[in-house]
Formats: C-alpha cells, structure tokens, sequence
C-alpha cells in the first residue's frame, strides 16, 4: 500500500457556500474540478441544493467552514449531506475548516446547552461518515463526534512562519489563560519564553489586566487559536506596550473578526498579523499589515491522503508550506 | 383517568423567537407563565440560551414555529430542545405550527434532498421526545418522525368560519392539484361542489391556466394550506374572474407572504382573506380585508390535553371556537 | 470512472417468493445467474432460508415485490435480508417493485398506523443498505427510509407506450382526487387534457361520481399509480360513459388485483389496459385486451448501474424500451 | 412501595388475533375490559388497525402470541405497536406467551438466518418499551433483546400438577437432548431420576431411537417446552413402551400443533397430556386425556406487578394455582 | 412542584465495589439504607450481581467512582447498571464521584484512543440513563455523553474552606498550564493572584521547571484537580521554595495517589493538604497534615434534588458545608 | 471471484496482550507481520495504545481473547478497537479466540445481569464491524451480536485428532447436561454411543453423581467446551471409574484452569488430555499428558477468507490440520 489504493469511487469535491475560494485553491491543487452542485434560495428562505452530476459511489469531500452567516452556513452544509447521501455517495468527510460554537462546548452554568456537541450530531445525522476540521477551540471536541475524523493542526504552520523571521528577544504571549498551555507548546517550538495576559473581573463590571511573566524590553507574539471580536487580542497588546515592550506580532489560526474586529486590531498597532483563511478573508477584514497564509494546498495534500488510504500523519510531516 | 392524571412534572411553557404572540396566547389561554429563557445571539451570531428557571423533571413544551427568519429559527430550536434536555426535563414537546421545508419532502428530481426528514431527525436528534405541528404540507411528513406525535388540522376552525358566513352558490376551488383532494375534503365539509385551477408549462416557459369545474356565476372560495409568494392564488383569483365567477374569497392556514405576498394578494381583488397565526401576522402582512383566525387557545387545549394524558381527539372534537 | 468501477464485490441477485418470473427476467438481461436460496417453509409455517452458496463481500440484490401474500413475502424478505447480512455480504440493497402498505402513510384518523413508515425501519433493521422501488403510492414514502435508495417510476414507460399509439382527442382522467397532480403530469407528457372523476360520499353512506372538465366525444386514457379491487377505476369507466365518451383506456403500474379485481376490469369495458408485472400476472389477472409492460430488462439495467457506480438518471434517460 | 405505586397511567390491555380466548382470561382476572381495538384485513390483505379509544399516557399491554398463522400474527403485533405508540402510550409492553421463530436462534449451518434476533429487533424498533414471554426455546433469547422484559416459566406450574397426581415410580425423561438440563431440573422438582431418548441418523437418512437411562417397569412422564409436529414426543412414547414401560405421561408449555400432531399424540397412547394455553387450544387440538392449565389468571397476576412496580418474582413464588 | 413531585418510583441507592464509605455517607445523609447487591468474583474472575430486592420502577442511583482497581470497576459499573435494567427500574443514574480515563479525551497523538468518550458511550449503552461526576479533568467531557446528566464542582467547598482560614498574602499556583483558567478563578473566589509554574521539556530529556509570575515571600497555594503520582505537584513545591515561598498549601479533588504520590507529597512539605474522599482515601494515602472533606451529605442532598425534580443549582448555592 | 478480491486496503493484524502466541502463530501463518501497537499501563492504571504504523483503509483484525486477566483484557480490547477506529481503519474485526462472560448469557434468576450481551454491544459500540470467535459456550450467543461475524468450531479439529487415534470400544460422555446435544454430535462424527454424567443437589448442599447410559468396561472420552475450575470434568473421571471403565480422555476447547484446575485434573488421572490454545498454555496449565491442538495456521486460513471476500464454510472443509 506504499502509493496507497483507491477504496471508494473516484474523489468529488463539492463547495458550499461558506469559502468557495478555499475549496478553489484545494481543487486547483488536486487538479480535481469543483463537482457542480446548484444552491437555491427560494424567496421564503428554503436552501435547496440539486448536484448536477452523480455522486453515485463516489468519495466525496464537501468543504464548508460554518463561518458567517453561520447558521445559514450550517444549515446549507447539512442539506448539502442529506443531499448526497441520498445522491448514493461512497464515502461523504465533512470538511468544515472553521466549526463554529466550538465555545459552547460544556455545561459552565445551569441550564445552558453543549451545542458543540450537538452540531457533531447533526453532521453524523445528516449522513457524514467522517469529518475533517482544523483547530478546535478545544481538543476534545473530536470526541462529540460519534464518527471517525481528521482535527488537523495549522499551528506548524504558523510556527514555521514565524521560525523563518528570527525575530530576536521573542516572548510568545497568551491573551487568554484557556489558551495557556497551547501558547507554552507553540513557544517551545520557537524557543522562546511565554508570559500570560489575564483578565479578571473587579467586583461588579470593570475589568483589569495584568501580565505575568517577564516581557519588558522584549519582542512579543501573541498567539491564539481565534480572533473572534478582537477585544481580547487588542487589550493584550495596549497592555503590553504600557508594559513596555518592543514590537507586538499576533497570529491565530481563525479569523471570524465579527463586530468591527478589524478596526479594533488596525488601532492596536501590531507590527505584522499573520492568520489562516479557514474563514473567507473579505476585503473589509484584509489589513495592510496582514500576512495570510493559504490552507488550500495544505488541505488539498490531506485530502489526497485520506482518499488514497495513506498515513495522514506522514503526509503532514513531509509537508514543505511555501510563504 | 376520567379528569386525566399527571404523568410529569408539571407543564413548562418555553417560547422560541418565533412566534412570540402566539406563545402569549397558549400561555394566557393556561394561565402558565412562559418560562423565563434568555436567549442571546452574539457578534459572532452563535445564539447561546440559558434558562432562567429549573425545568427539572418538567413536562416542557417549545414553541417555535420554523417561520422566518427560517434557518436562524430551526437552530435556535434545535439548541432550545438541547438545552431543556441537558437541564434534565421530564419530557420535552417540540411545538412547531408552521414546520419549514415541508415542501422538500420527496427525490422528484436526482440528487435532491428530503430535508423535512432531515429536519425530522435533526428534532429528535437534539432531543425532543415529541412533537405537534399544524396542517403539514403532506400528511406523510408525520412518518418522518422517529418520535411520536400529533399533527392537528385548523382546517375544521376554517370550515366551521365559512359555514357561519352561509355564503350562496359557493365552490370550492384548488388552486394547486397537489390540493385537490384536500379541497374536496373541505369543500364537502361546507356542502359545496368543487373545482381546479390547473397551472401547466406551455413547451418551453410560457405557463397558462384552465379551470377544470363550473365556476361561472358562483361565489368561489379558493383554499390551500399555504401561502408563501402568493402567485398561485392571486392568479387563480384573476383566472377565475375571467371565467366569469362573482365574490372570490381565499382561506389557508399558513401566511408565509414571502416576496410581496401581501401586495400580490391585496391586487389580487378578494371579497376576503381567512388565514391563521401559525407564523406571525406582522404588520407587512396585514391587508384590511384578513381575518385572522388566532389559534392561541386552540392550542392551549390541546397542550393541556397531551400533559394531562386526555385524549386529543375528543379536545378536538369538543372544541367550541369564537371568531 | 466512465466506464463505472467496481466498488464491491461481484454482483449477487437473490430472488424472494414474490415474483420469480420478474427476478428471472431480471438475470436474463444482466447475464448474471440467479444465486440459489433455498427457502422452506417448516409446518410450523416458520420461514427457513439457507444461501447454497457464499455471498461474502458480494454487492448483493434482493428481489421481492411484497406482493399477495403480502405478509408472508415481507417476513420472507426481512429473513433473506439477515440471512445475507450474516452471511456477510458487502452490500444488500432491497429490491422491491411493488411496495405494501404505501397506502397507510399517514395518520388521516386518530390512533391508527404509519405502516409504512414500520416497513421502511424494518427493512433497514433487517441489515438492508439500501432499497429500490417503482412508483411508490406517495413520493414522501422515500423519506421513511434512514438508509438510501432508488424510486424509479415507470410512468415513462407507460407514457410512451400511448404516445407510440397516437389515440386521437384523447383527454387523460384521474379517478382518484389525489393522484390529480400525477395525472395532469402524465398528461402532458402526452399532449392531452386531465380531466377528473369525483367521488363522494353523500349523507350516509351512498357514494356519487361527478366528472369534472370535458370528455364528451372524446377517447379517455384513466391512469392511476395501483389497481386493487378496481372498483374505482370500473366505477370512472362507467360514469365516463355516461358522460358520452368514445373509447375507454386504462393504465397502471401495479396490478394487485384483489377481491375479483380482474372481473370486474373485464365488465368496465376498457379497450386496452395496459400495467406493468412489478407483481406477478398470473393467469387470473390477464384480460384478453391486458398489454404487459415487463420491468425485468429495465431493472436490470438499472441495478447494473447501482452495481457499477453509474448515474441511474442518465441511464433512465437513455434507455429505449421495446414493446 | 409496599402496595406498589402507579407510575404510568391506568392499565390498558389490548388483545391481537392470536389468543383472544387467553387475553380475556387476563382481562377477567384482572377486573381490566379490554381495550376496543378494531383489526381490519383489507382485500389486498392489508392490515389496517384503529383504536376505538384513547391510550394516551397508559400502561399499555398488548397481548399477541405470534401462534399460527405466524406470519400474519407478527405483522399484526408490529402494526398494533405502531400504532399504540403513535396514539402517545406512556409505556408499551408486548406480551408473547408464545414466541414464534425461537429455533432460529443461532447460525449451526453456514448462511442461515438468526430468526429470533430479527424478532426482537423487529419488537423493539416498532416502539415495545419491554416484552414478556412465557418459556423460550432457549433463555438466551432474552439476550437478543434490547429492551427489558420478563421470561416467565409455566414449568412450576407443570411440576406443582404432576406433584399433586402422586404418581408412584415416576421417571422423567427428555425426548431432546437438548432439553436434557431443563428435564433434569423439572425431575429434581419432583424428586424423580431423569432418562433420555436419544435420537441418532445412521448413514444417509434412517434415524434410530436409543434410551439412555433405567426406565423398564416405571411410569414415565415425558416433558418438552414445545409440541410442535409430535413426531419427537409421540417416537419417544412408542420406543418407551418397547422399552417396558407402565404407564407414559406427556407435558408441555406449547402446543402448537402442526401437521396431524393432535393425530400423533392420540395414537401414541399417552394416560394423559398436560400443557397450556399460550397458544389456542381450539377443537382440532383438543384430545379427551387432555388437561389444559389456563395461564390467565397467572399472567394477569405479573402484568398487574409490572403495572404497579411490584417484584415479579415474589408474585410468582406467592402464586397458587388452582387446577 | 415547591417541594418537588415523585415522579419516578422510591429512590434505591446502590454500591459498587469502588467507594463503600462515600456510599455509606449517601445512604445515612438521605436516610435510605443501601439497597442489597451481591456481587461475585468467580475463580474465573467474571463478575457476578445478583440484586437480593427488587429495583422495579425505582429511582436507582448507583454509587461507583471508577478509582482503583480502575479497570475491575468500570466493568462491575456497566455490569451492575446492566442488572438493574433488566431487572426493570424505573431510571437508572450512573454516579461517578470520580471518572476515569479522563485524561484520554483528545487525539494530540496520532492513532491514540479517545476513552473517555469511549467511557461515555459505554455507560449509555449499558443502560444508564443519567449520570453524575464530580469535576471532570475537562469540563467537554460532559458533551461526550449522549445522556443528560450532572457534572458538580467540589472546587467551591475546597475555597469556602481557604476562605474560612484567612491565610494572609496568598497566591493561588496551578502546577500545570492546562488548569491556569480554573486556577484563576479559583483564586478570584479567595480574592487572590494567580501565578504559574510551567514545565518545559528541554531538547531531549531534562525537563525544567520555571515560575511564572510574584510568588517571593507569600503563602502559596496550590492548587489541582487530581493528584496522580503527585510528581507535578511535589515538583511545584520544591520550585516554589526556591524561589522563596513561606508556607505552602495544595488542594486538589480527586485523590488517585498511584505508585508512591504519598510519600511524594509527603516528603515535598506541605502545611497541609486538602481534598476530598471521591475516591476511597485508604489509610495509605492519609497524611498527617491532610484533610478530607467527605462529600457524602453533599452528593446526599443533589440526589435528593434530581429524584425530587428539584433545582439542582439552586440545592448547590443553599448547600452549607461543615468542615 | 475465484481466487477473491480485495475489497478493504491491505490485510492488518493487531494483537492485544490476550495471547500474543496466538497472534504470532497467525502472522507467521500468512506471512504478515503483525502491527506495531504500543500498549502502555500507566502508574493509575489506565491503558494507553498508540499505533506506530498508519492503518488508514486497511483490513484490521485485532486478536484478542478475553482470558485472564479478563477484565483488563476486554478493556484493552474495546480501547484498542476505539483507537483502531479512529485511525480509520476501512473495516474491524474482533478475533476472540476464546469469549468470557458467555455463561452469563441468560437471566435464570431473578435480577442478574446477561454479562455476554453487554459484551457483544460493548464490541460494537466500540466501533468493531465484525466478530470473530471459537465455540461460544452457547450458539445463542452469536444472536447477541448487532454486527455480522463468524463463530468457527474446533471440535472438528478434535474429532479428527481423536478418529485417527481409534480407540477401541469408545463411549463419549458429557460430564454437563447443558452440552448433552453437543456431546451427542461429537460422538456421532467418532461413531461411538454418547453416555451421561449427571449432577444433583440432594437436599440442602450434598451434590451427588450419577451415570447415566453404558460405560463399563469402555474407554471413555469425557467432552465439553471449556474446562474452568476442573471439578466437573474431575468429579466425573472419579466417578466413571468407580464404574468400570478402562482409560478416560478428556477433550475440550477452552483452558481456563482457574483455581487449581491443572492439579485437579492431573489428579483425576487422564490417560491424555486434549485442548486448543484459544487461551495462552501457560507453564502452569501444562500437564505432561496433554496435547495441544495450535489454533493459529487455522484461524490464519479464516481471516485470510474472510479478508479476501471467499467462503468461510468451503475453507473450513478444505483445511487439512496436521497434528
């Protein structure tokens, strides 16, 4: 099985409509056309989804991160699957780059819903017989799935990235203490120390930050798998250069960037913002000091593994990203 | 079990955001409050419920009827149900008047989909452990269904208007074949003969009208179960004044009004439109000549009947509406 | 995959009691030999099944209308289908032409069945992974089923069978209100006019006919999906010519045929009937003025498709049935 | 709990086709009517059931043994749980004093069905909550449910009969190997040793009888779970009096009669057969040394524990039967 | 519902083997005696139960934290809940003071297991149809299980305890990055700051440690929700006296102490330690300078919240513990 | 199909740390090295696996008898599988050579669990798509299982060992009534009559044997499926000499031997003791008259069959052991 074989029918791959570039760059790396699927929106709202070739025993991979609209998105990537499924596909893998309410993934307070868990069976409802995503918000999400899948990591990526800058005197930086042994790991990678940023609410609403850890006169990235509204990111870094630093870099892998998030890192003042188009980069989020790192070609080597029956693992090892 | 037994906790009353005003009917008709839910949707549009109350061991009841916006709607249900489940409910009602994508509910082309199965899984997936909807499009979307349940007809509430009203010379019309079996259901209720609008495509686009019955002179009543953009209708409504017929009244159960629905219907020259608040009748939809028929304390009966274990269909038959 | 690939083991047909002519017809067409089943029926009327040979790994079909006797020949298929799941087969894909209890798809009474929902799930228990059917009493029926399947409709067949004829003034009828939308369908595939018999009950208990639309001096096609005791259709037969008709037709997919069904056909007079043997034509059934469509070649060409990985819908498109 | 609690609502009791005569005895017994079901067999052999009153909220007990005819009776108990689970039952329980299909309880020949599985499987995915069944086959049938339920054992019964006769000299024997276990614990009961009659095929197709064990000059008592053809029963009589036996006596739970059995025992000269009722005794099965125990006052007695949530098994060891 | 309603039969609270003692708290704290098991281990070392009463209908809360021996009582877990299913009780609550395999809950490996998850489906599969833990090593395991349930928090008993002792100048230490979130707010409810200590592998195999934040001259406390081998933990404290630390406190919940964590604490000097009794603390773990805090009358009174439907947030914030 | 075909990825053996003899003996029989896992006991207990190589689309079977320890094994079985599934692997199966828990297979007392269902679901819930096993302790048992699977019997492997040994004047006896039926099959294949061992509780504890059939004089062959403890097999070598007989053989599938079982039997002086090593032969279990039929070249020819899609009946007759 060195070159690996083909178990199901040939691959299809199918783009919804959450990042049509995206799925571009994958099939232009597969060499593999987008599989022509028709979405309607009927004036009362109704998605309606009719693929214009068969799928019929074919393995097919449909792309749709559930970024914004996000519950259209969601609701779309589910028709999608019912769709071919119902179509006799071989093999569906849901390949949702961006999955969203990946925050409300336990019970923290009374009465409120795990709706992480929820969506992972909704995807194996609909018919999925694997999923493939990148970076969840926690790990353990893999496990709301009943059914097999790929989480992959673009934080080597990133890594990478940054290894390639030299940057001297670097201190990676955490905003979020939920992130705080990811950013440990990815600043072993770097060889760099890592300082925390912690929020804490004072009595009733204000909220005050401190750093811990030394960070003085150094250069510093902060890391962190989501930019969702930019609050948390852009306090970290006002608060660090009132601290004293020299240059603040940021990375994550997400970019979601929902009300005015953008606005809110241009006035933070980073030296460069490196990020992943898991999510579509609109121009309204594209900033001049933005460094964007395309997944396509990354997704497309794993979706050739997983169809060919190779060691995804192996695949990601080998994998030399050009900046 | 003469008066009924209490086989659950006591009744919760949880209202989506979808038809708040027919909530406070239910809830008003029962004299059960509505169960404090706080439902936020954040910047990045995950909608995150938390309720406000136990609803431990309760026999709760989710009223949400799958109206626009449609599919922000259906997941809000669906995270509602998730969220009363793992707050430990007793038993949990999913109640969905209008239910959307019913029309999506057979392959008659390749590679579609049947999302109203879908829909029907992704309810019990999430937890309900029933449901009851008003007037599906097809009767044969209750065998979707896993979980048992109780689809409820407000046709009799429409017939029973009509027959007070004593209109002479009436026919009953169907403006959709798929309807005319129902029509003749409805049209025998009032004592009245029946006839067909048939809509058929003319070689490549053009689409033309006949009317298939005597109309010529009498009062028509046309009838459907939905009205969504309202072209049906409104060209039955132009047809039939062609053919010569007098007072031209309209009656269903579902106003979707979706694109100008109102102002095609209000053009369209009714004697009187008689429709339901299965989805609500904000102002837009209003015309002078609507009766709307509030299904409120019809419901309330029924939910009554269902939590005390009484059986529905003599709630029904029992039933004493005042319009 | 032009060509279709082989995605499972070799092809496996295995017949049921239902209708061995079918299922021969079936093998002919395909060049692929019968697989031998014995199959006894113990006088304890225990139904026993043993494969004479392996099935392992096979992409294995299993023909079985559920025709008379309806209950004995769906236990005999819930049986076979464990018997090949256990034996191991790659896939089984339940074939069944003729589909009971389609009728009994909703629930239209209070506290009755959805009895076809129940076959749908039992197949599917049974270890079916997918099914196969024609002309399903309601399209919805499809979405009773968890597990994907083909409802192929032979309505194509039948429409070009009339349309080769070229019968003069010929308006279709539907005798059944609810098959009104499948008539005008059928009818413009036709270039005719749909016209319909309307039955209804009056006071207690005795039932009138009415036709609605023109026939009078015209020859009528009466089309329906089912003839079981063929009271509704004789019934519109002789009401049409009342109604001062000229020639009288009559076309169907699934012969049932109960309770003297075929007396009753040969006094209404037809000129030419015209079904399919989705169940068996046994001597009883024929009619001296009866033209049988056999499936068999159709099917087989069909299942040769499913087998091969192929685009059902283009291989329906393209097939040229000789009559 | 000492008096038990009512945890569902009232108890319903529904009686299929199978044994009305025994669902009866349960209702008298229990001072419990039977619920009006009417069972509907459409000329199209269709069955087609509608309960006349409502179920919902209720402790449901459908009681349907799957006797002759088999295949129809499964159908009907399915279709029945269908339908007592769409009318909103709290609680379903099948009761099956006799189980059909139990003999296909495992693969012994390769490619054979495991019949029973299906059953269960069947039972459960209708909607059953719990089963209850009287002397399976073999005990491991309770493990091919998913459901709970209660295996209730008529032996005691049996053995409490024979206790009272007295009769002097008294060898119990087992005509099936495979009942050796089970004839030993009923001899250990009556404080009697246990013989066998070994059946052997010798070469191709003769089939010798053996007895293995003392038995000349005793009376024996033959004893089985089932008599289905009689030849194992009857065989063992006539090998026994070769053998120089007195008098031979035969009991067992099942009569079910097949093919001339009644015709068998009689010739085979038992002083007295002893058996029950979970299958019709009609006329036909009827011989004059026949004694029948009517199991149901003692049926009654469980379904009125499991109904109040009362233990089974002290029920049964508190129950004194009168013959 | 103000003083809650029965709605399932009388509670019965069962023992495994893994915590008899936090059992025995249950049972005197709620007044209800231990319901009777008798479990076996056969020379074969297959368990056995035999319940000696009868669970039907009843409320059944089976107490078995799956501490050591971990892989013995997961196995008498799932086959104890498997008795009292079959055995017919009324609901069926898995309590789990502490859960094993907690740790393996994500793939960061490839081709590891994910057995919490697997742990989660187990226990529903079996037949539980609730369960309840004490702080789970990350709160998304909730979301592995599919069944609704109660995951409580010791954590606000172990700092009402800190609060009570007024230790001057505290900082609160999470000895692993993965706690620093529930470290910080830990230490919010103590009003203290937070700081780190963070391991680092350094090229091979010397791993280093390193403190992260203000620590010199206070009172530190650490803080953790399991102590296994205690190696991170004693390695804290010897780090932190480095660095110049007064009196050193740790308190943690679960107390597994594998291969010497004892005598690791022991020699790592402590002012003292504190935790809970979720798994049994036997006389090998007990330090001089520990303090347990038994959760019996704690866990005592939310079973009696769940069986009574009452509040079980509200039963936590009422909750008045006595040290 | 004749020599096969390749449905899955490449063939995958995985051995647990049941019986890594077993698993050798396998892989040196087909020529495919067994798989790289690394199974790690942590200090608390918990089982961790990692896969060294990639088993992406492959065949696995992972060989795993649940012998001693036997509760550890079956969680390392069912983690294993987990871990396996989660690679994603094309299709799983479970080899247990040798079944526990499969006498707690019914619930012949009140209030026990069915220990072997729970196992058979635990198996699939786990993720395998198959089994594999050797003479269940009950055929039954294969009913348990919701996947397909193969149970294999070696008892024709025995018979033949022992036909061409020809032993004179040889009587089988069974020392177990539940394994009289297959006692009697496996004298039919050695054409030898079948005798009885029968066990008894007199009174309140006093257990007492009896014979039942002819043996003086003879050799005897006591058979049956497992040797546990040893006493029965023991208890009835006594016994049949106090008859009479000359020398007494014992053959059985399953070693056990728990409890001193060796001792017992080397007391119980066997002329020649013969078993399988579905279980690991220990040092301890070897008794110098005994003979061991190695399992592995046979069980390799049934995976290799089942792998490449050929008949698993035709391989068992065509394999020719060589002992």
């Amino acid at each position: 099985m060195e070159n690996g074989v083909k178990i199901y029918g040939e691959l299809a791959l199918i783009s919804g409509s959450g990042n049509p570039e995206l799925a571009r760059e994958i099939s232009e790396a597969l060499g593999v056309p987008l599989h022509k699927a028709k979405i309607t929106v009927f004036a009362n709202e109704n998605i309606f989804i009719q693929l214009q070739e068969s799928v019929r025993a074919r393995d097919v991979f449909i792309i749709q991160p559930t970024c914004s609209p996000v519950n259209y998105n969601i609701m779309e990537l589910l028709i999608m699957i019912d769709t071919v499924r119902r179509a006799s596909a071989g093999r569906i893998t849901a390949v949702m780059p961006f999955f969203a309410y990946a925050r409300s993934d336990k019970k923290d307070k009374p009465r409120v819903p795990i709706t992480a868990r929820l969506m992972a069976d909704m995807v194996a409802t609909a018919g999925a017989d694997r999923f493939m995503t990148v970076d969840l918000h926690a790990g353990q999400i893999q496990g709301f799935f009943s059914i097999p899948g790929d989480e992959l990591s673009a934080f080597p990526l990133l890594s990478q990235y940054f290894r390639e800058k030299q940057i001297p005197d670097l201190v990676v930086v955490a905003a979020d203490l939920g992130f705080a042994k990811k950013a440990r790991n990815f600043a072993a990678e770097l060889g760099a120390p890592v300082a925390f940023v912690e929020k804490r609410r004072d009595g009733s609403c204000t909220e005050s930050l401190s750093v811990i850890g030394e960070v003085k006169g150094k250069n510093v990235l902060i890391v962190d798998d989501e930019v969702d509204r930019g609050t948390t990111m852009a306090g970290a870094a006002h608060k660090l250069r009132q601290e004293g630093v020299k240059d603040v870099y940021a990375c994550f892998v997400h970019a979601t960037f929902s009300d005015n998030a953008a606005q809110r890192l241009a006035e933070a003042g980073f030296k460069e913002i490196v990020c992943t188009n898991t999510q579509p980069i609109t121009p309204e989020k594209r900033l001049p000091n933005m460094t964007v790192i395309h997944l396509g070609p990354w997704l497309a080597r794993i979706i050739d593994a997983v169809h060919r029956g190779l060691s995804v693992g192996k695949t990601l090892r080998e994998y030399k990203p050009s900046f």
